[in-house]
């Protein structure tokens, strides 16, 4: 069989958490908190099996939970987007993103994708038989360069892609950026792609910048979302897409020849959840920046450099004063030699800066892990 | 927004859903049972997110699940497929399908399509870039026409779709068709894409011919079941996907970047289900046989006729006694003035046969609903 997808192999998420698991190492590279599930979300799932909610789901999400999400996002985004038309619950962030790029974007077509990205985009876009165009971030900060991405476009271009907070690097968007992403797209028909996962874990004050706050961007934007990262369940696979009702009526289409409906005892779940404990969502930022905090105090007893972490979960350091190799020799050393799994950066990258020496560790992790793997480090 | 798929509307299985709702109809329409998941799956569930089986699962599903999927595929089909390398656990058979087709069809192959069909293989196709070509099943029996199928055959034919037993009509094949299907692919490069989801509810001691029983086809297919038909959770979305290491490693790389992986905790509670209660899916067929022989005695005391089911959970019925109506305007009919929500035949089909009078009632539904349905259809 001629591959059809040549580029992709096996992702290194489960790469280096495979090679953890071999090695016993701390792993702080795959992207997945450690955090028990809060009791009302698992209570609620198990009741809602048995109160029988054990078949197909309606294809667009269960009313109730539609209505939670509307709800969520007007408390926070003063924004509430239509449940009928506008929002589709989906197989985790990843299934909506992929729908989202199939939904609208033709063979022969071009995306952009700010480089580094995470690592799902590039594929999608290829089966769909489209041209993933990278637009470097700047390699220390991860900010876009707007003008660069104003050059890009062309008569071909369908889709951009952005993710604030951004995986890898945590880096977010600031009003300055929305102004300048809405003055791009004016007058283009490109349709935006906002991935959100990380929206609750954001610090210092800082505002997420949600596509949906903005009525001109989320005009002509898909917006991506998952419970996976706000409510420590990645292996529960519950995401949402909200985008107009034209976009949302092809994204439908798309999903439901692909998963049809999304496990339905977690809808309930979380239709519950979002309603009656806002303050979970609410107190994410704080608990992540006390983790974020406790981690970068102690790196600074390492030879590793911490970088800024704006929003999101993982923490980039450079490794410049450790070792000359590469990044992914260095992740593969540290993993079997020092016992600390963690993510190198060019895997996120189309075109990987020369000489770039920085390594992503996730520290969504309880603090005997945190601490354990600061041992290990402490050695290099 | 142009259309990508312009000939996708919402499936007949939602319209007459809804449409069943809002008219307090008994629903034999989409094909769900009511009867309650076994106890076994919902606790051990519950007991996985409480044991904190709450993260990513393995991108193919967790070890435990897939070897418990090759045990079982070796004590049904005296084959045993290797677990590493040829089993990938999904978001239900829909997703295995669309993986399966998007694997390796590309734009401008053809699909084989038998016609009536499952509704969505030909959007996946399309989606693909391809073309559905389709391929009339006899209108009374269903059965394949083999020599229509090779006449179909042209050089582009990358994929040919099979589905035994048969949705709508619950036809299977039988020794003649795996022969006739074997000698047909027989030194071509065509896919076989065999939807089995049905593949423990057949009946009158039928054999299930699965592909998998057959060296010569599966060496070339993609075989896909569901968890959701054979225990009763159509809403649990998980299923499989069964091919060969060189289709397998095409399918996860779709698989990786579509969804990633599916809802972790489920996969716990059907590995030790597989291992531990083989009777479950062994008694299948005498429990749904007792229920279709039931429901065809009943319907002997209606102007519905039935038609016979070899397997599956549908029973089609000729309503031509009854009414001269068309079988979309039929149904609605049916749900609107009758109470009883029923599915058309004619969206299954590319080119309906003029004049059909067919319609699918579901009978994996317990006594009390399908006596109700009963007592309105014998008004008829
Ligand atoms: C789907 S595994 C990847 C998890 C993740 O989001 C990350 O590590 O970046
Ligand atoms: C995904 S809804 C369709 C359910 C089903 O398999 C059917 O009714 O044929």
């Amino acid at each position: 069989t001629r591959t059809k997808l040549p580029k992709v192999g096996t992702t290194i998420f489960t790469v280096m958490s495979q090679l953890a698991a071999e090695h016993r190492a701390v792993n702080l590279g795959q992207g997945f908190p450690d955090f028990d599930v809060p009791d009302r979300l698992v209570d609620g799932l198990a009741e809602a099996m048995r109160l029988g909610h054990n078949q197909y789901a309606p294809m667009t999400g269960i009313p109730a939970l539609r209505d939670a999400i509307a709800e969520k996002t007007e408390r926070v985004y003063a924004h509430r987007p239509d449940a009928e038309h506008e929002i589709t619950v989906t197989s985790g962030a990843t299934e909506a993103l992929f729908n989202a790029i199939h939904a609208v974007v033709r063979a022969g077509e071009e995306v952009i994708v700010l480089d580094p990205a995470y690592d799902s985009y590039e594929p999608a876009i290829e089966l769909a038989g489209a041209v993933a165009v990278h637009v470097p971030l700047d390699p220390r900060t991860f900010a876009p360069d707007w003008q660069r991405v104003r050059d890009a476009i062309t008569p071909r271009t369908r889709m951009l892609i952005v993710n604030s907070p951004h995986n890898p690097s945590g880096a977010m968007f600031g009003a300055a950026d929305i102004a300048a992403l809405t003055d791009l797209l004016r007058d283009t028909d490109i349709v935006l792609l906002s991935d959100e996962v990380y929206e609750h874990i954001v610090f210092d004050g800082a505002r997420h910048e949600s596509v949906l706050r903005h009525p001109e961007l989320r005009a002509r934007a898909f917006v991506v979302s998952s419970f996976g990262k706000t409510y420590h369940c990645t292996g529960w696979k519950l995401g949402y897409c909200i985008a107009p009702p034209v976009l949302t009526a092809e994204f439908r289409k798309v999903h439901q020849y692909n998963v049809f409906c999304t496990f339905a005892p977690a809808q309930h779940a979380f239709a519950a959840m979002l309603r009656e404990a806002p303050e979970h969502y609410e107190q994410l930022g704080a608990f992540y920046q006390a983790k974020r905090d406790a981690f970068a105090a102690q790196l600074a007893t390492t030879r590793l450099i911490p970088l800024p972490v704006p929003g999101g979960y993982f923490q980039l350091v450079d490794y410049s004063q450790v070792s000359d190799l590469d990044d992914a020799a260095f992740c593969r050393w540290l993993t079997i030699e020092r016992g600390v799994a963690a993510i190198p950066l060019s895997p996120f990258y189309a075109v990987p800066p020369p000489g770039q020496r920085l390594a992503r560790l996730c520290f969504a992790k309880n603090d005997a892990t945190l601490e354990a793997a600061i041992t290990r480090l402490q050695a290099l």
